[in-house]
């Protein structure tokens, strides 16, 4: 079969089953796509399903004539199609064909077959952007604080030369979008939609961003609309084309730990969520992946997100150390008790310290127990002395 | 030897060698209490670091007078010395013998060896008392969030028939000790001193209500000071014997996350953390624990607690459903976004329903993305559908 051939079949397949079509997709591995184009469209002993899946289709135009148009609408809007064999194919996305469902027990159709061809608008070669990704994803109804999560990782990632993947959406997709533009890296939106139409509208200014510096991705032809089942036939391959998936926020059951769980299922992909606090409804899904996904690791930033995905001694996050606390952030009346220690003993009771700083008892009292807490000060029966820097209190 | 021999002298080992001694313990196992008395003041064989450690107490006075006396108080106070044997003794402290530390590499001495006797004060069986019980710990220091969680928690766990087990400080301790006297249940107190002058006494109040119907438990005898050191050695028996140990908010390192090694080093036991939000000082600890160590489950109130410590049908937490989230729990607008579905087609566009409610057309999309999020209704290019009630809109 001629190349041109083969990009045109796998853009009608495409269009004619919708991405990820189980049977579709082996019979392109069997029998190459244009034989398997032929085969539905001509042979009565095809699947037949596959065959009615395609014949609704149908009414909507010649499947080869639409593939050559949209391959020309492609051109005029500066996209480009890429296939299996292309130097800029992420050969990852054929891991998709091991995925382990079992510990999601979810039902599985459509959404777990590799892409037969992508259309991709941007500057940057997307397999080579891709091999050192991460994506972050959640709610679209996020809270602040999954906001300035999603921005805190976005940013920081980025700043390390990660690349930052995610949906595009309102809120966590968002923020760490452009996040990621902000810190002068790199990011990869995949659109359940035409990759000339991004959605939603609002974010269109981001798109063109990421368009102009990153990678605008898609499974479906210029021009498709972002049916709602269309998301979490995406979804699969931000889990499959990243190392690891972040869900910063997301309700139960939502999109983003569907995703997470694509990821759980495909060997070497890290699934991987951001704690929050427990009431907040927009956590609930990311606390609940950790109870019950299997291998669902917890991550607090960036370094702990490399520290799973990386593997590389930069990378790996520091442990949390107490008496390395800074000084400068303890809240006023804490660093006064601190610096009202004597300077050559070293120790001091409540009371003196807090007749030493005019602050009273009780507040006197509760700020100690911060200090002990935190490892800057130790007690005993009533006294309390300052810990030496840099070593640790509490072996 | 007698009983009363066995008493007296398990009474002044621990006051000569401290609780938890390695070597003492071992001779006991090996001799029985009194002959390990006898030889470590009289045998120059005896292992001369135990002996010194004793030697320096000895000038404070005679070991078995000492005992004598200290038999003597309790009884005054209305509290009881319990010895392994003893019907209310815990033989779950037993454990203690097989705890492997290996990973949170810490240095290990004095506090991995079960007690050779407990003081006790307060009502109920110590042993009977403990056969259903869950620690719940934490930072002195803790957040308004933290607190609130250890209420909710020990309340829940009380409620359900649970013993809740801490450690009487301020902070944690406090909430879950008290939010379990609230709901009417049992809770116990493990003290680092004698359980005639619990610690701190900011909290006398709550621990004479826990002496009055729940217990107080200590290995030091009445009159003994609550020295520093002797709160991480007091840290293993809460792990030790609990079902299981909650931390609800530390800071790193803190004495809690060190309970919660123990809690994961003995078998049978599940180590949990409640996490918080990223960013609180306060749930470094819990955050760090669910990163680092091993096998620590992630719970977010009582009925995740019971689903790891239980395992019994009744205690099996609900998994979270979006669609089943209580209407009245929703904010206004959205509230009444719902109700501005139509009754017979149950699907409207965004503009139909901003004109409906008169909500601007910005706060109604906000507010469809949330309760598309929480599962009440779906959304397919640009149309609102409801979910009908009880079943599931994601799968």
């Amino acid at each position: 079969m001629s190349a041109r051939a083969d990009r045109l079949a796998r853009i009608a397949l495409t269009w004619l089953l919708e991405p990820g079509h189980l049977i579709g997709w082996e019979m392109v591995q069997a029998f190459g796509a244009p034989e398997t184009l032929w085969r539905i469209l001509n042979d009565p002993a095809c699947h037949s399903a596959t065959r009615n899946t395609a014949a609704a289709r149908l009414s909507a135009g010649d499947p080869l004539q639409t593939a050559e148009q949209l391959l020309a609408r492609a051109g005029e809007l500066g996209a480009r199609l890429i296939i299996p064999g292309d130097a800029e194919w992420p050969d990852q996305v054929g891991d998709l064909r091991t995925i382990d469902l079992r510990s999601t027990r979810e039902r599985v159709d459509r959404d777990t077959r590799p892409p037969l061809c992508l259309w991709v608008r941007g500057p940057l070669p997307l397999a080579a952007t891709l091999a050192r990704s991460v994506a972050v994803v959640g709610a679209r109804a996020a809270t602040e604080y999954g906001q300035r999560m999603a921005s805190e990782i976005g940013f920081d990632l980025a700043g390390k030369g990660w690349t930052v993947v995610s949906g595009g959406a309102f809120g966590i997709d968002g923020a760490a979008h452009r996040a990621a533009l902000r810190a002068g890296g790199i990011t990869v939106a995949f659109l359940a939609c035409g990759v000339d139409r991004p959605y939603p509208a609002g974010n269109t200014a981001m798109f063109e961003q990421i368009a102009g510096s990153g990678l605008l991705v898609s499974e479906w032809p210029p021009g498709a609309e972002p049916l709602r089942h269309r998301f979490l036939v995406r979804n699969r391959l931000i889990a499959a084309v990243t190392r690891g998936t972040v869900v910063v926020e997301a309700a139960a059951r939502s999109g983003a730990v569907q995703t997470l769980g694509r990821a759980q299922g495909i060997p070497g992909r890290v699934a991987m969520a951001v704690p929050g606090p427990v009431g907040s409804v927009m956590s609930v899904g990311c606390h609940d992946a950790l109870r019950n996904l299997p291998g669902t690791r917890l991550v607090t930033g960036a370094a702990d997100i490399l520290e799973e995905v990386g593997a590389i001694g930069d990378d790996l996050a520091p442990r949390p150390r107490g008496h390395d606390q800074d000084r400068d952030s303890l809240d006023e009346d804490s660093a006064r008790l601190l610096e009202a220690f004597p300077a050559g003993r070293r120790e001091a009771t409540a009371d003196q310290l807090s007749a030493h700083t005019g602050i009273d008892p009780r507040t006197t009292l509760r700020r100690l127990a911060l200090l002990t807490e935190l490892g800057f000060i130790t007690s005993q029966e009533g006294t309390y002395a300052l810990v030496p820097r840099r070593r640790s209190p509490r072996r």
